[in-house]
């Protein structure tokens, strides 16, 4: 694993961090983002759920990116270097993720780029793969932050 | 406005969609989602992140984009006819969003796409913008969700 202070100098193509631990989705955890944030029936209601094409509750999307997210920044390849996310592209949602659940996540850092205009930073592009317990993808998503540098000019 | 059963068959490109009210971030709904999902220094600690470029606290933007979905969702544009997202591009964050800061989401319908393999379906593609109360974009995105048809075939 990458040092926790990972500047934009610190990173290439081709490096690779996996998540040290999973995170397991309760029943609870899923119902309580979902009447905050995505409250539609195959969220909330495990009776509804069940009717659906689905077969029961699974999680809101934006609740498997985000815990996607917290276990591949527990690696520390994302650290005080990070100046933010700029955006995701490809981002696709492959399987439902229902209670009990874990997931784990792999990133793969594919471009890094020094910007031309400010040369105390630049952008790094990951590919994040979130996973299940089977080791089943349910969702992948290509990843922009911007870095500091740790030497400018 | 649409009605609330909108299935693939009720909606075409251009039909539009504005949430009816905002959401206002506090500082502890910002912590409190943060320390669950990204608790990156500018999103959990008041005093570190005046010292970043953002120069105050500002939300994970996965909960901007979960706010987002949340507000365009109160719209009834997406019913119990979907049948979940396959997956969102070109998403980005625009600006940072701060405590006391109302978002507010607009929808545009750019694809509406009968499935070819299953005639009970198609694919609708729309563009999510979500905008603080000055009506600055702070993340727009292109999603598509899968939607059930009113008449099969």
């Amino acid at each position: 694993m990458k040092p926790v202070d990972n500047y934009l100098d610190d990173l290439k193509p081709g490096d690779r961090f996996v998540s040290p631990s999973g995170y397991t989705l309760t029943e609870s955890d899923i119902i309580d983002f979902a009447l905050r944030y995505d409250p539609q029936p195959f969220h909330i209601d495990v009776n509804a759920a069940k009717e659906t094409a689905f077969g029961g509750l699974i999680s809101s999307g934006f609740q498997t990116l985000a815990i996607g997210f917290r276990v591949i920044y527990s690696t520390g390849f994302i650290t005080t270097a990070n100046l933010g996310g700029a955006g995701v592209d490809e981002l696709r949602w492959l399987r439902p993720v229902r209670p009990g659940d874990t997931l784990r996540s792999t990133a793969e850092i594919k471009e890094v780029t020094p910007s031309k205009s400010k040369p105390d930073r630049g952008a790094v592009k990951y590919v994040l793969t979130v996973s299940n317990q089977h080791n089943e993808p349910v969702l992948t998503g290509t990843f922009v932050i911007v870095v500091k540098r740790r030497r400018e000019g």
